[in-house]
This record gives C-alpha cells, sequence and structure tokens, in this order.
C-alpha cells in the first residue's frame, strides 16, 4: 500500500546506539517514503574550516549518530523491510580523515590527518583530490539499519545482521536493499553520508558529507534474509569503471592479512609513481581503491587484489 | 629488445612443482614472444566425457600441472618480469567440479559433481549454464608465476609473491602483469585455463579448459615489486557488468567467515530464487558470483559481498 505521503525526519532527531528501547520520531504504513536531513558521522563536530587538530579533538562518543527510528505499522519479527533508496544529495563539502586507532592500517598510521573536500555538482558531480585526479560522485549511507532484537544498546560503529554500519558503496540511487525485521515496526534509521568510497574504506572514513536521503520503506510478509541482501540500480561503478585499474596483490594464509598486505602495496605504489605523502595516499585508497578477493580457495595462501581506477586522472 | 621470434611451447612440456632446479624447455630473450599449448588443470585426465565418477577417481598429484619454465636471458634476482598476454584462446568445452575436500565450503560440500560446458565462439563467446543462464567467457591462466629462490620443490596449488596459482579474472588479454624475478633467468610458468570465473573461484574450480596462450615475456630492471601488480586491459568484468546485481551480505568478525556466509546465503538465494540444486548453485557462485570486500574497517564485524550478475540470464 502506497499512500503517496512522505515524513520528513530533521537533521537534530538522531540516536547514538541501536537499542528497541528507543522512541521511534514517526510511524509510517508500508510503502510509504521518507525525506532525512542528515548530519554527517561527526553528528557536526568537523566542518568545512576543521584541520587535521579537530580528528585529534574528536568526542568519539558522538561518532556515527543515526537518523531515526521511523516505526513501520504491521512490520513484525520475521519479516523483510525493503529500503528502497529514491534520492540521494550530499552537501557541497565532505571531509576524509585517518583517524588515530581505527583504519586496516591503524597500526601503521597513528598521527591524525584530515582533507577537506569541495564537491561540485550535486550527485553526479566530482570532487577534487588534487589537480588532474578527480573522483567522481556516487553518493549513499554508511548507515543503514533497524534495531536488534537483543535488549540493551548495541554501538553504531559495526554492521550486524539487522545493518547496520554496511559501509557498502553499491546501495546508490535505485538500488533496494532487504533486512531481516527483528522487533515490531522495525524501527529503521540511517546516516553516515558518503559522497564517495572504495570497497574497504580502508582508512575507516569515506568522502564523509551531511546528506538528503528518501527512501521508501516496504514490508515483505514473505520473503526471509538472515543477513542484509540488495539488488544494484545497475551495472556496478559506472562512474569510474571506464579505464584499465592498477592492481596491487596481497597473498597470505589470513585474509584480512592479505587485505593489509595489498593496501600496503597500494599506498606505496601511489607514493612513488604520483608523489603523494603516504598519508593522502591512504585516503585515496580509502575513497578510490576496490578491493576484491580474487581466490579464496588455493590453500594455505589466499588472494586479495587493491584496484586503482586510473579513470580519476583528467590530465 | 624485440626480435618478433616467437617460441612455442607443446602440452607435454609441463611440470608439477615450483622448483629452480628444473631444467627450462625454452631460452628467449627480453621482450619475445611465447605460445603456450596447455591441457587443462586435471593435466587430461578430465574430458569432455568425464562424470562425477571421474572428480572421484582423480589423481590429486597431478593437478595444476604448469608449462614451461621458459629461462629469459638476462633476467636477475630483484628485476620484475612483465608478462603481456597478447592472445588467450579457450577449447570447445570446460568442466567445472567439486572436488571433496576443496573449495571455500568444503566441510559442506562433501561429495563430487562435475559439469561439463560447451564452449562457443572462442575468446568472445559463451557457455551455457541451463536455458536462459549463459556465462560469456572471459578467458585467463589461473597459473601464471616464477621459480622460487627457495631450495626446492613447491606445491602449485597456492599462490606465492612469485605468482603461483593466482587465479585471478581480470589477467585477461591485454592486461599486463609484474612479477618479482627470485633467480637467472626468471623461469616463467603458466597453465590452469580458466574460460570464466567469479572473483574468488568459491567451489575451487572456474570453467576449467584447455587453452592456447600467447605471452610476451619483458624483464624490467628499474622496476621492483615485493607481490604480484598488474594493470587490466581495461574496464573490469565489461561482458557481465551490463546490468544489476543481486547481492548477498556475509558479517562476522573474520573475513574468510563472512566470505562462507555470503556464500552460503547466495547458493540459498540461487536454489530458492531458480530452482537449482544445491551442488548446481554453489558451482554457478565459483563461476559468475564476485566477492567484494565491502568495509573491513567497522571493528569487530566486516562485510564481504557475493555479488551476482542477473545479466547472464538471456530469457
Amino acid at each position: 500500500m502506497t499512500t503517496g505521503r512522505t515524513i520528513h525526519v530533521h537533521r537534530h532527531q538522531w540516536h547514538l546506539v541501536w537499542d528497541h528501547s528507543i522512541s521511534p520520531i514517526a510511524r509510517i504504513q508500508s510503502g510509504e517514503t521518507v525525506s532525512f536531513d542528515t548530519l554527517d558521522a561527526s553528528c557536526g563536530q568537523i566542518g568545512p574550516e576543521s584541520t587535521a587538530e579537530s580528528i585529534a579533538a574528536l568526542d568519539f562518543t558522538r561518532l556515527d549518530q543515526v537518523s531515526g527510528p521511523v516505526y513501520v505499522e504491521g512490520a513484525e519479527p520475521g519479516d523483510t523491510l525493503e529500503v528502497e533508496f529514491l534520492d540521494i544529495q550530499p552537501a557541497q563539502w565532505g571531509w576524509t580523515a585517518i583517524i588515530p586507532g581505527f583504519g586496516l592500517l591503524a597500526d601503521e598510521f597513528p598521527d591524525p590527518a584530515l582533507k577537506i573536500w569541495h564537491l561540485e555538482g550535486g550527485a553526479d558531480g566530482w570532487a577534487e583530490f588534487a589537480p588532474g585526479i578527480r573522483i567522481p560522485l556516487s553518493p549513499f549511507c554508511g548507515e543503514i539499519g533497524l534495531a536488534p532484537a537483543a535488549v540493551g544498546p548495541h554501538s553504531t560503529i559495526p554492521p550486524y545482521r539487522h545493518g547496520g554500519n554496511m559501509d557498502t558503496k553499491h546501495l546508490t540511487k535505485g538500488a533496494r536493499l532487504y533486512l531481516p525485521v527483528e522487533v515490531p515496526g522495525a524501527l529503521f534509521s540511517l546516516g553516515d553520508g558518503h559522497a564517495a568510497q572504495g570497497d574497504g574504506e580502508v582508512c575507516g572514513t569515506a568522502i564523509e558529507t551531511p546528506m538528503n536521503v528518501t527512501v521508501r520503506l516496504t514490508t515483505h510478509k514473505d520473503m526471509q534474509v538472515k543477513e542484509p541482501q540488495f539488488i544494484t540500480s545497475g551495472p556496478l561503478t559506472e562512474r569510474t569503471n571506464t579505464a584499465p585499474y592498477y592492481v596491487t596483490d596481497g597473498i597470505a594464509p589470513d585474509l584480512l592479512e592479505a587485505t593489509r598486505k595489498a593496501i600496503r602495496h597500494m599506498v606505496e605504489h601511489l607514493q612513488k609513481t604520483y608523489g603523494l605523502s603516504r598519508s593522502d595516499a591512504y585516503m585515496l585508497c580509502s575513497v578510490a581503491v576496490d578491493l576484491k578477493i580474487c581466490e579464496v580457495v588455493d590453500m594455505p595462501n589466499f588472494l586479495v587484489g587493491a584496484f586503482f581506477p586510473l579513470s580519476i586522472f583528467t590530465a
């Protein structure tokens, strides 16, 4: 049932944990749309004028807030909630940071760093990394989730079977995501706007940005998923997959170590080939490099590839 | 230096381990081309008339033979060998198998299975999985490597820093691969023809096929890589990335467990949605589903996605 009604969620209507005891800020019927005006993942602590010192001073307890929750009438545990992304619009600025203690190579990057981006052209626009290097925007929400059945607060930092910090770059406009409902009303929230990201989000941050997002929420009684599933809006990464990729492999008996090696090699490659600083190279990996598991069966060694799209060079 | 000379390697000129004591079957100058006529990865044990019983009877000591080695004059430890793929042609048939004890979900698939494929149209052709499901071919070599400096035999089953069983589907015609040279002459070999494969090769086999492969081998004295690196011939997976993907997520504190969950969910999805048998669904994942590490930073849970290309449906 679709009524055509749209509910608006304002930027101050956020919460800091997944917890089914948090009161819903709105109630909708299945098939109605909700429009969210969200702060960035720092909950407004970082702005266009911030510096690396702002990262050092971050209040971690306020990171990755999510907007909501929205109660969907009739949704029951065992149902599936479909989230259709109708529109996603980033702000005109964004940030990427190395946050000490966080990220794939946290032990090798102990110092804070911050890059402020100017975002041009809206959802179909660009972010200039440096002269001649331009990241095409492909906005999505890092955080998309439902309240868990388990009692008590759950951190918003990890993803769970009921969603959360999925950080999945393919959930762009037109995608349809299926989440398992665990509590009456589903209790849907989203946040953590990303203007662009590589598969992996290796330094721990994407191009973080405030965002306006409109979704349609629909309950399915005849569908069950154990963890999130989704259908993309079309072919993958159409804006970057237009030219060759340079790839560095990591090979190891442990997938995480193979991943770390692949990114370490890519950081070195970007430094050596393009004269980037080490922290800039790491942040560029986070917003543009895609991690693929090339093989996961040739025991005892697995192979993970870090794929750098050469299409981002405009010079 | 390129002389225009092409060396031919015949299908009986193979070896079963990486070992720098194996005598080269040919010696070339840097920049010359080598044309390989290779058997499939079963070393000829599987043929177009084979059945699942043939899998149960496989002699494992003969799997993943590689053709060569070729000695490149002047290549020294510390150099980098570039492998440019000039031409890759599959045979007119191929096979995919579930081999007991092998594969990402080996513990859940204890029984042997075998699928024989008819490959139509050469390198740009197709393999029909079932009526209405057609896999576009995108041939490459699973095995590409150099002899290691370490003394003694090394199994051809895993990949190493000097290459080996890389099983990397993006090393198609036009790609250029860089491998670290560990011994004088580099001692290059290849094999394990794959007509198509998903990122991951989850059941342990791709569309395995005999193959004719021509490569140009060039030594670089001024380049160093610690593990394999490569540049693709163009955009990725152009033949399958033409429509939406259906994606199943696996979320876990361990990347391998997240990967196993993602594939388990995809096997269930393919069974339920398309009526495939469980073993057929697993083999279809191995030849068509791509594994991506969507996030590897949101501790304690990582998210791996199994991406199924809906473009393979022709009906």
